[in-house]
């Protein structure tokens, strides 16, 4: 698992979480956590969330840290999904660590009651990926720079290094685990 | 996805590990999170944790609050322990709705700086389990106790009913996005 | 497992077979089975069956009952075409029961020899799905209105709760076998 | 997938339901449907089904025919479930075919209300297993003897061919299917 | 699983790699290996592997033998790339034992240093595929006509009866081990 | 995928083919290759291939050079032999470039028609495990001795560690290869 932190901004449209922009963009061959500073974006043709799509809301802010996670070893929406939610897990607390204590609710993280990130996961037949944003800058919505955070590249940073350390760690406690038995 | 809370005592010898204990027990026939409180003591030839076997490490408590995960939906290892991380973050978020504030390295708990709890997950060909356990009382480590944690019942019973209905909220989400497209 | 009955008349044209229709047209976030009646008119473009299309085979009756089953419990083509000979098998069940004894080759009802059925399976990354339809008329093969069935509404109803309910009933049994052992 | 019938009398005790008994018994190197005639008596220690183990159930006839289902393609319980639905249908037709209607639910046959049928399905890390039983004899049920079916070998092996035909059409059926769109 | 030996000649053109060509070309409703003869030249549109997008690599010859793989059974990545290096390890053994020692690296064949081949493997939701081509003239790369190979027509059939054997035999290998155990 | 060459001898009694030897032995928490020299002897109640059971055949060398891989990434037996097949030819090609041209015929070796190596594979439920053994001295069967090979442990080594390279090799093509398309 490579964790990846983007020199230069990048605009976040959607096309991110097509399978193998890590490979395209950065030429990794290895399951992978991109991290990335630039505006959100994403035009209906591009949203994986149906229930967006149906709604027709708009997902926008001038400025966000984003997360593209991308999985080669098992295509399942429920793996897929439930790192999703371990990621949330993990950005909340690495804000906890920085001094700032988030609720979490599924896949999306809150501040005194206001949303302040968004997110989806999806699979394809080679791989599954998530996109996980939290706003730096946001005029409807809760936002780090509301929040006083003086450091979202380090915040960006301290997410995407545990996220990688985490599956690095899932990985090696499987490797020590005997297999169950029936006692009856 | 079924939360159950027992009503009697159960000490944990590592017996309530092996595949369909809930079934055995309770008579569930779902996935399901069983909540007990009670001892823990297990036995050399119950361990799974290879790790714990090799160095003979007891694990032991007179009073610990007991989590019994088993999913029958896949059976997977990677799976079954990025549920334990998840699990593990969801009993760090009780316990900071109660006001403690415990920090977490893979599926450990700590407040300040002592370990709060164990667990292991494994699978078997038809079903994948957790077990995961916060002492109540502890000589040589943390516990909730310690903590002044008041109401150990209220916190299994949170904990228990919240990872049940992450689940559930994972299984929504899953059936309404799209599969990924490749662009480029 | 939901079962779902549309109160109004669908027109299948395939575009139901594919992923998510059921969320985007209901707001079902379950596996599920839909039952509707309508028109079929299936064009080339949207057929899944390859020997359909390579044959150029017209699909077409002025009424028909439908059934579009989706589940994303596991995306394997396997598992589909196995619940879609239960399903005809269940379908079967239902006209026994209703007094009509009609034989089934493969995916296909035959009542008095004529072919009274038309289905397809298929599988995405994300879900996979069935069509199963039974003519209410037709003219070149059997319907339920030349068998002298008076109650297609019934009979729609009556294999739709029953393949739900078969479903959850497989989940039930599922969680109380033992796994296999070798015995030698 | 091959149709085994036994020459011999075999008595089912439970053992020819572990992995590979095709295999020690017949040579068998695929996935097969075994078909036996025997006695049915079947010790505590080798049952499968935890309900009829804490429920002390005895199952037991002098006189039944026996099917032995062994796939290697995927060891899925969900799978080997869905099958076992299929073998009851599919008994079900062949006894229709001979005149006699019975009906099914979930993995029982039933003639005139009475049990005529027992069976099981698990999966272990290499196959997946189904018995299913009918009874020629028996005191406490229905039996084929009591329906006045005169030919239960004649019977047995209509089932085990039609089950093992039916699953090579299945597995002709997936190589003919476009996989799943999404159409919006 | 099938190994069809086309008649005609066929240029390739990366279309050939797409879900259930063999079934549309052939009508096969098996595993298949199809070999044949034909041009290579593959517009960028069709190229599976994105390394060769990026870099804009032409892959020409005027006449290569070809083989095409489709499995149905897992539409596993791993599995099939897996396969495709034992696909690349037959045709040098078949090289072999036509006098032509060659050497392997990866999915290419060298022979003097020289590439002789080309190969790509990927999956769909539904099947999983390889090609892997030979060249029987080229310009710029090693050939079997400069390597003095009389017959590539009996080598070409030699390789894809291999593949298909290796395939079978690994099948009945499947169904005569026992599961593991955990000593300890 | 770690390749480990033990320091000492180990003799091969079968019980390395239990899951987590490596772990157990070594530490190991990775997919591995465990190389090492000894005594091969299996007593009955170690045979994993039934085939051997059976016929009671004596597996026997008092120097062979030993192989045991271990992957965790997907417990099936179906990948599990076809590594195994991708073993052998490696072990072969190791071979070849010590100027020692053997022929493969599924999983064996032979050298002037005489077999040189045994192999089993097989799957439990956390992971699966293959052993490959090589004659160093044998009575009845050929031997790397015979051959007049003078360096094993320098072929042991080799053969390690291209198998390890050849699964890393794998998981990077894995990583850059879009998803199947259907042409038509």
């Amino acid at each position: 698992m490579k964790c990846i932190v983007a020199e230069e901004r990048i605009d976040y449209d959607g096309s991110q979480i097509g399978s193998l922009w890590a490979y395209t963009k950065f030429g990794v061959q290895d399951d992978s956590i991109v991290c990335f500073r630039g505006r959100c974006n994403i035009p209906i043709s591009h949203m994986i969330d149906l229930e967006d799509r149906i709604h027709g809301e708009r997902i926008e802010s001038p400025d966000m840290i984003h997360f593209i996670v991308e999985h080669f070893d098992m295509p399942s929406l429920r793996l897929a999904y439930t790192r999703q939610r371990l990621l949330a897990c993990i950005a909340g607390e690495a804000l906890k660590d920085m001094g700032f204590i988030v609720s979490r609710s599924g896949d999306d993280l809150f501040f005194k009651g206001q949303k302040l990130s968004i997110s989806i996961a999806s699979t394809g037949a080679a791989s599954s990926k998530i996109h996980f944003g939290i706003n730096v800058e946001c005029e409807d919505y809760m936002s780090l720079n509301k929040m006083g955070l003086k450091d979202p590249d380090g915040l960006m940073r301290q997410i995407g290094e545990r996220y990688a350390a985490e599956v690095e760690d899932i990985e090696e406690d499987m490797r020590k685990s005997r297999p169950l038995e029936v006692f009856r």
